[in-house]
């Protein structure tokens, strides 16, 4: 078996440039990053891609099927020693598994045709939301996922490992300029609302039976001003208690929930 | 002004003693611990009554009007090293102030006598998923929230905080034994329900309109079979995509909402 151990080698080295380019804006061309086996073969399950499947000598022997299965699906093996690996991790505990996947992540010409309903995420700052909002978003069936730019990546791993695997069953758009975007939206003929808490309107009051565009603002500040002036409406969950707001992913599972129960309901149950 | 610097100041080890316990089991007599200003405030701000506020000089200095409120309010005030201080909280970043508080979680006499909703976590592992739930059963209007023994102490500093104030918020009851849970909810008139993302029914079928307890199992591996089994019914939501489940607080943020919104629906949209 031949063990890399240097971190000149060009496999690792682009690895490792992914590893230090995550979270921020970057380059998709190269991928991005999957850690430990059962990451990765989530993901396969899920429909991912690898590229390279970076293994210390122990993880290769341990997870033979595993990445026997990679190698079918197109994947490069490389066997590297272990302290290598743990540069190319971002948990501290990676298992031995490090694995390049092809990004899924695309721009706004993936949006389809006729969508029912998308989910828009607004400057999200934090990559666990995002990625449970993306599990949700999933679950009740959106059409796709939009994320603005300024958000967190979904390609990040705590992202990734929020969402479950729903990064890989559903069109995923990043970076999205808000203009572009809501010209993209009102094309396919969907109505742009917005979850505010303070919105004077519950859900029951807002067009969620027909095709819409559920847009959701950042953790601690919202909608931004100009994103609120481009929606057709803003609407609010009810509250009957005394906490003033859900958490972002609650709030965006419950409003996807909402929006795919009355869709359902307007289309005879169906 | 008298500051402490030996940690066998009995203040100091009483609550070095609580920082200890956190998480495990405990004797909930002598409070939990609060870090911050802000989580005092906050906490301060839902009802929290806190006994002994702890800060270093410095923050004693920034944070005079919420230790003036906070003495008000009954707390003791001892200003303290930055050492100790450091030593008392569990997040690497104190900013200089922890506060023991009054514990809010009760047992089952705190049950209110004809609730109409109830949630129930049955061994749930993650504080951030149980604080996050109590902060969604707050939103909806919940009765109370339970949590069985074996669940994580929704006075740990992560559930506290994810809760958002929701836990000074409504009757809260930790650690309850399940026989005598089931024989409390029963005897006041309460269908038990159970979530469970593998039953063959979805929510539509599941007697929501009615008083009922929403009953949610652990993150891994959801309801115990000896709980399912005293169960009046288990429902699951409608997905409609790919994703398998929801994570647990998305999950329960949509349960608690369907529950309200049909028994509002069914009391005439009041």
């Amino acid at each position: 078996m031949n063990v890399i151990t240097s971190a000149r080698n060009p496999a690792v080295s682009a690895a490792r440039k992914l590893a230090r380019a995550h979270g921020r804006a970057r380059d998709r061309s190269g991928g991005f990053l999957l850690e430990g086996a059962q990451g990765l073969q989530e993901a396969m399950d899920a429909g991912a891609r690898p590229v390279t499947v970076f293994a210390t000598p122990e993880a290769a022997a341990r997870h033979q099927a595993l990445l026997d299965a990679a190698r079918t699906a197109g994947a490069e093996l490389r066997v590297v020693a272990a302290p290598l690996l743990a540069e190319l991790a971002q948990t501290v505990h990676p298992q031995g598994l490090v694995a390049v996947v092809r990004s899924v992540v695309g721009t706004l010409d993936r949006l389809p045709p006729s969508p029912r309903l998308v989910c828009v995420l607004v400057e999200v700052g934090d990559p666990g939301n995002a990625g449970t909002v993306l599990r949700a978003a999933d679950a009740f069936g959106a059409d796709a996922l939009v994320t603005t730019a300024n958000s967190v990546d979904l390609e990040s791993p705590k992202a990734v490992r929020a969402s479950a695997g729903s990064l890989f069953h559903l069109p995923v758009i990043g970076g999205a300029g808000w203009t572009e975007l809501v010209a993209a939206l009102r094309g396919r003929g969907l109505a742009l609302v917005g979850a505010d808490p303070h919105a004077p309107d519950t859900v029951e009051r807002a067009p969620l039976e027909g095709p819409c565009a559920l847009v959701l603002g950042n953790e601690a500040h919202g909608l931004p001003e100009r994103v609120r002036a481009d929606l057709d409406h803003l609407a609010r969950l009810p509250h009957y208690g005394r906490a003033e707001s859900l958490n972002l992913a609650a709030a965006a599972a419950v409003l996807l929930y909402e929006c795919a129960r009355r869709q359902r309901e307007a289309a005879g149950g169906r």
